[in-house]
C-alpha cells in the first residue's frame, strides 16, 4: 500500500506502542527479551498493518498470508502486535510467561495465531519454505509467507539449507526478513553490521535482496511492496537495525540480551511516549486475503486397495513403503513425499514415479527436509511423508523436538536401520533412531517386519495427527501376515505360540525373523516352545499384551533389537514393566560401534541373531 | 612443487591407477562407490604425491598435514592412495568391506591414517576447521589441513557453518576442495555444474576460490600451490569434474552412484590402462613435514585445587562448571572451551575471562560447534569442552553419533536442562538429552547435583578419553557433599539413609534435592524413612549399588527425573534391573510438552517434585 505522511506517522507510532508493550510485558514477567523486540518494531508494524493480508478473526485461515517469527525469543512483540491488531486486549500481554497464559516465553501453536513453535534458532525459514511451496504449487493460491530471522541465528546452517531450497524452487511467494541488530546473546555477532556481507551471501543463495534502514517505516514498506512484485525468486529484506532501538542508554549496547528493563523501564517508556505523534491509538485498516485456498480433507486417507502379497514372498519393508504411499496417493491428492537424495534407497522414488508433482526433492540437507515437511503439515494443507536413511534423521533431532512443541503433523520414514544394512558400515546404520523418536512427545514409532504390516503402518501414520516414525529395513524379509490382518497403534501381534510356551521373545523388523528362526530351532532341536511377539509399534508399546503373554510363558522375556540398548525396544519393555515383579527380561542389542560386513554375519556377530536368541532363552530356562 | 612434464604424466598415471584399484576393490566387495572415486582421482594424486607434507611411516604424526575425506563414501580411493603411498600393499585394498578388514565401507580411525570417521555427509569441514584452528593458534605449527567435499554434501548447512567459522578466524591453513561432479545419489545435484554459483557462495562466505578443471593435474597442482600462499583466508579449490571420469559409457551418466562396475569393469580397466604413459609404477618423491608440532601431555589434567564450598551454600551446577574448568586450565594449558553464543548462560564465560586465548566463540551453529570440538580433540592435541543449552546439543546428534565412530575425545556440557529452567518455556528445556547421550557408545553421562560433584565431574570428564556429557542445571542448588568427597564414574552416592529405609529414591540434579525434601517430609510427617541415591553418572549406571540398596529398602524404588520418560534415568534403571525379580520401580518423569512458568511450580506441576515423590513412595508402600 502506498504510504502518505499520516500513515507513516501512524505506523511509526504503532512501532513505539509495540515497544512499550514489550517492555511492560517483560517487566511484569521479570524475564524476556525487550531489546530483541525493539530492533524489529518498525518491521512488525509495517508488516502487520500495511503489508500482510489476513483476517484477525481467523488467524489461521488457509487463505491468510503467513508469518513465522524464527527468532522466537522476540515473542512479546509478536503478542503485542496481535493485540494491536485486535485479536485480544493489550492488557493480556502482561500475562506473558505466566503458567495459566498461552503467551509463553517463546511462541507455540497453543496460540491460534502461531503455526509453528520457535525458540530453537534457525528453524523458521525451512518451515516457511515448506508453507510457501504449498502455497505456490499445491494450494496454487496467492498467499505469501514472511519469515523474520535474527542476525545471530543466521549463523545456523539450516537457514542456508532453506535458502538453497527456496531459490531452487523459485519460491517468489516467500519473503525473509533479516533483523541485523548486530548483537547476539553474549557478544556481537560474527558479522556485526557488515550489511554488504549479508547481501552477498543472501544473493549468492539466490534471493532478491532489499537493504533497508529497519527503523524507517517508509523504506521498510517500499521494500515489502517491491518484494511482492518479484516473480522468479524468493526475497530477503535485510534490515539494518539497532538492538534496544529507542531505549536511551540501552540502544545498541552489549549485555542487554534477554533482560527486562527493571527500574529503567519507566524512563524508557516515557522517552518512547515522547516520540508518539498521536497520544491516542488510531485503528489500522487491515488488508484482507486476496485468494481463496482450496478446501482440503486430510481425514479421507486410506490405502486404495488392501495389501496383496503372498505369504513367504520376500520384500524389503523399505520397498513396501513406496508401494503403500502410492496407494494412499491414489485416494488423497494431498499426500506428499519428500526425501534427501536417497529416494532410490528409501523407495520414495516409487511415489515420485506415480505422482511426480507430489514429490519434492530436498537434496542432502536433512534439517531443511524435516523443516519443509513440518511446513507442509501446517494449517492442515497436506500429509507430508519425509524419508531418508534413519540415521540421517538424527540430523534433524532439534527440528523434531520443536515439531512436538509445534503440534506438527509429519510422517518420518527412516530406512537402512541397524547392522542389517551390512557393508556400508556404522556411519550408515541407524542404531539410536528408536531412542530418538521415542523421546518425542506424542510420536508413534512403527517398526513393521513385513510388507503387509508396512502398508498398514503407512496408512495408520497418515490417519494419525502428529509426528510418526516408520522404521524400515534394507534386506528383504518374508511376508508373515495374511493380507486381511488388522493392525492398530499400540497393539502387538503374536506370530508364534503354543499352549506350552516357556519364554516370550519380542523381536521387531529383522530380529522378528531371527526370533521365528530361533523358535523353529528351539522346537525341533531342543523341544522348547517359545512365543514370538511383534510389537508393531514401539511407542506406544503394548504393555498389557506383554504382561499377559509373559505370564503364560513363565514370566520369561527375551527382547532382541537391531539398535543400541539405550532407549530401544528392550528399555521400552523394561520401562513398561518396571512396576511388575516376577518377570525376568533378557535384552539383546548391539553393544558396540559395529563394522562393515555381510548383513547376516553382522546380525550374528553383534548378538541379535537366532543363535543369540536361543542362548538367551536357555539362560532364562537354566 | 613445480611440475615438469614427467611429473605431470606420473601424477596422471597415478590418478588412473587409483581409479583402477577403486574399481577392482568395489568389484571384489560387490558394493561401493567407484564413480565417486573417479571424479576425484587427479585431486587425490596431486594432493598426496605433490602437495601434502607428511610421513607415511607415521600417518598421524602431529606435524603432518591433515586430510579429511568429507565424502566418506569415496573411501576406496582414499585406501588406494595410502597403498600407493606405500603404507600397505595395493592388494590389501581388495579386502574392502570385509569383516576382518579395517578397510570399511566408510573410513574410520580404526585405520591409522584416518583422524575422523566420515560417511554422514557435510561433517568433514567443521572437524577440519577445528584442526586448522589448533594448528594456527594452539600448536602454532605450519601444518595445513585439506578437506575434500562432495558437491552433493555441500547442500548440508553444516558446511556453511564451517565456512563462516573458518573465514571469521582467518584459517589460512585450511583448504577445502569441492568435487563438483554434478551428480548426486538419485539425481543431479541442485546446482549441477553451475560453477559460478559455487564460486559466488564460497567467496561470499569468505574463502579465496580457485576454479579448476579437476582432471587437469597441472591446474590442480597450481591451485594448491597458490592456495598455500594465501595469508589471511581459508581457500577453496572448486574442481569441475565428471562422475565416473574415464569410465567409457559410465562417465557423467546418471544411475551409477554407489554401484560397482560388475562385468563392465574389465573393459573400463583396460580403457584406463590404455591411458597410462608408463606401464610400470614409478615411486613418488613425497614431501616431509615442515614444522614440529609441540609435545603435549593431556594426561596431566586435574583440578588445581580441591572444591572449596560450604555445605548448604547455593550454587548452580552450571556456574560450578565454569569455575571447575578454570581450575583445569590452570594445570593444563591444552584445555579449551567453546560455546555457541550462550557463554553467559552456560558459564563457559568464566573460562574465557580467565584464559581468553583458550576460549573459541563458535556463534549460533551447534553442528559446527561440536564438529570443531571433535577437530580440537583429534591427534590428542587438546581437551575440548563444548557447551550450550543442553537442548541445542540435539542439533548435533548426528555429529555426536559420528563422533563415537570417530573415537572422538570431546566433553559436552549442556546447561538449562528440564522444566526447572522455568519461564523460557519448552523450546529451551532439554528433556531428551540424557536419552540422546546415552545412545552414544562409550559416552559417559554425568548429572551432578551440586557444586562439589560438578567440579569432580568436570575433572573426571577431562581425564576420560571419549565422549562425555555433563548435564548442568539453571537454578542454584545447595552444596550437599563435603569438599573431600571422592567421586568415580559409575559409582552412586547414598545421600540419605537409615537402618529402616522402606524405599530407595533415585534422583539427580534438581530432583535429587526434591528427593531430599521428600525424605525429610516423609520422616517428620509420616514416620517413613527412605534412602536417597544420587547416581552421579547415568551412564554407566551403578547397577550393583542400586540392587544392593534396593534390597535393603524392601525392593522398592522410585526414580524421579527432570526429563521425558523415554531413555532417561528411569529406563536406565529399569533396563539395568530387567533381569531382577522382586524389585518394583516407580518412574516419575515429565510426560507432556511443558509450559512456561516459575521453576518450582513447573517441577511440581509435571510430577517430579517432592509432593509427587511422597505420593509415589506411599503407593509403593500401600
Amino acid at each position: 500500500m502506498a504510504l502518505d505522511d499520516v500513515k507513516i506517522k501512524q505506523l511509526q507510532d504503532t512501532a513505539n506502542r509495540l515497544r512499550i508493550l514489550s517492555i511492560e510485558a517483560t517487566n511484569a514477567a521479570k524475564s524476556g527479551h525487550p531489546t530483541s523486540c525493539a530492533s524489529m518494531a518498525e518491521v512488525m508494524s509495517v508488516l502487520f498493518f500495511n503489508t500482510l493480508r489476513y483476517s484477525t478473526k481467523e488467524p489461521k485461515h488457509p487463505s491468510n498470508d503467513r508469518f513465522v517469527l524464527s527468532k522466537g525469543h522476540a515473542a512479546p512483540i509478536l503478542y503485542a502486535t496481535w493485540a494491536e491488531a485486535g485479536l485480544f486486549p493489550p492488557e493480556e500481554v502482561l500475562n506473558l510467561r505466566k503458567l495459566d497464559s498461552d503467551l509463553e516465553g517463546h511462541p507455540t501453536p497453543r496460540l491460534n495465531f502461531v503455526d509453528v513453535a520457535t525458540g530453537s534458532l534457525g528453524q523458521g525459514l525451512s518451515v516457511s519454505a515448506g508453507m510457501a511451496y504449498v502455497g505456490k504449487y499445491v494450494d496454487k493460491c496467492d498467499y505469501r509467507v514472511y519469515c523474520l530471522i535474527g542476525d545471530g541465528e543466521s549463523a545456523e546452517g539450516s537457514i542456508w539449507e532453506a535458502m538453497s531450497f527456496s531459490s531452487h524452487y523459485k519460491l517468489n511467494n516467500l519473503c525473509a526478513i533479516f533483523d541485523v541488530n548486530r548483537l547476539g546473546q553474549s557478544e556481537p555477532t560474527a558479522l556485526g553490521h557488515k550489511i554488504e556481507t549479508y547481501e552477498k551471501r543472501i544473493q549468492a543463495f539466490g534471493f532478491e535482496t532489499f537493504v533497508v534502514n529497519g527503523h524507517d517505516v517508509k523504506q521498510v514498506a517500499d521494500a515489502f511492496a517491491k518484494a511482492s512484485r518479484v516473480t522468479d525468486k524468493p526475497q530477503a529484506i535485510i534490515a539494518c537495525t539497532l538492538k534496544g532501538k529507542g531505549f536511551p542508554g540501552i540502544e545498541d549496547r552489549e549485555n542487554w540480551h534477554g533482560k527486562p528493563l527493571g527500574d529503567k523501564a519507566k524512563d524508557v517508556v516515557n522517552a518512547l511516549k515522547e516520540q508518539l505523534h498521536s497520544a491516542n491509538r488510531i485503528p489500522h485498516q487491515l488488508q484482507s486475503p486476496v485468494c481463496k485456498a482450496p478446501n482440503v480433507d486430510l481425514k479421507a486417507v486410506k490405502l486404495s486397495e488392501p495389501p496383496n502379497f503372498k505369504l513367504g514372498d520376500k520384500i524389503a519393508t523399505r520397498q513396501a513403503y513406496g508401494d503403500a504411499l502410492v496407494k494412499l496417493g491414489r485416494v488423497n491428492d494431498r499426500v506428499y513425499a519428500m526425501d534427501g537424495d536417497t529416494k532410490n534407497s528409501t523407495f520414495s522414488e516409487t511415489y515420485k514415479k506415480a505422482f511426480p508433482d507430489r514429490y519434492i526433492e530436498c537434496f542432502i540437507a536433512e534439517q531443511n527436509l524435516v523443516g519443509v515437511g513440518i511446513g507442509f503439515g501446517c494449517r492442515a494443507r497436506t500429509i507430508p511423508f519425509v524419508s531418508t536413511f534413519a540415521c540421517f534423521l538424527s540430523r534433524a533431532f532439534d527440528q523434531l523436538r520443536m515439531g512436538a512443541i509445534s503440534q506438527a503433523n509429519i510422517k518420518c520414514v527412516g530406512s537402512h536401520c541397524g547392522v542389517s544394512i551390512g557393508e556400508d558400515g556404522p556411519s550408515q546404520m541407524a542404531l539410536e533412531d528408536i531412542a530418538m523418536f521415542r523421546t518425542i512427545p506424542g510420536c508413534t514409532v512403527f517398526y513393521p517386519c513385513d510388507a503387509v504390516s508396512t502398508e498398514r503402518a503407512v496408512e495408520l501414520a497418515a490417519q494419525h495427527h502428529g509426528i510418526d516414525f516408520i522404521r524400515t529395513s534394507r534386506p528383504a524379509t518374508p511376508v508373515i501376515y495374511s493380507n486381511d490382518t488388522v493392525f492398530e497403534i499400540g497393539k502387538a501381534k503374536i506370530v508364534k505360540s503354543s499352549g506350552a510356551d516357556q519364554c516370550l521373545v519380542i523381536g521387531a523388523g529383522i530380529t522378528l525373523h531371527e526370533a521365528i528362526k530361533a523358535a523353529d530351532a528351539l522346537k525341533t532341536q531342543h523341544g522348547v516352545s517359545i512365543r514370538v511377539m511383534d510389537p508393531f509399534t514401539i511407542k506406544p508399546i503394548d504393555r498389557d499384551a506383554i504382561i499377559s503373554n509373559a505370564a503364560e510363558c513363565g514370566n520369561r522375556i527375551v527382547v532382541v533389537e537391531d539398535h543400541y540398548p539405550e532407549g530401544g525396544i528392550g528399555e521400552a519393555v523394561a520401562g513398561a514393566l518396571a512396576d511388575q515383579v516376577n518377570i525376568r527380561i533378557k535384552k539383546l542389542a548391539v553393544h558396540e560401534v559395529p563394522r562393515s560386513g555381510p548383513p547376516d554375519v553382522l546380525v550374528d556377530k553383534y548378538g541379535i541373531g537366532s543363535r543369540s536368541i536361543i542362548a538367551a532363552v536357555h539362560e532364562l530356562l537354566a
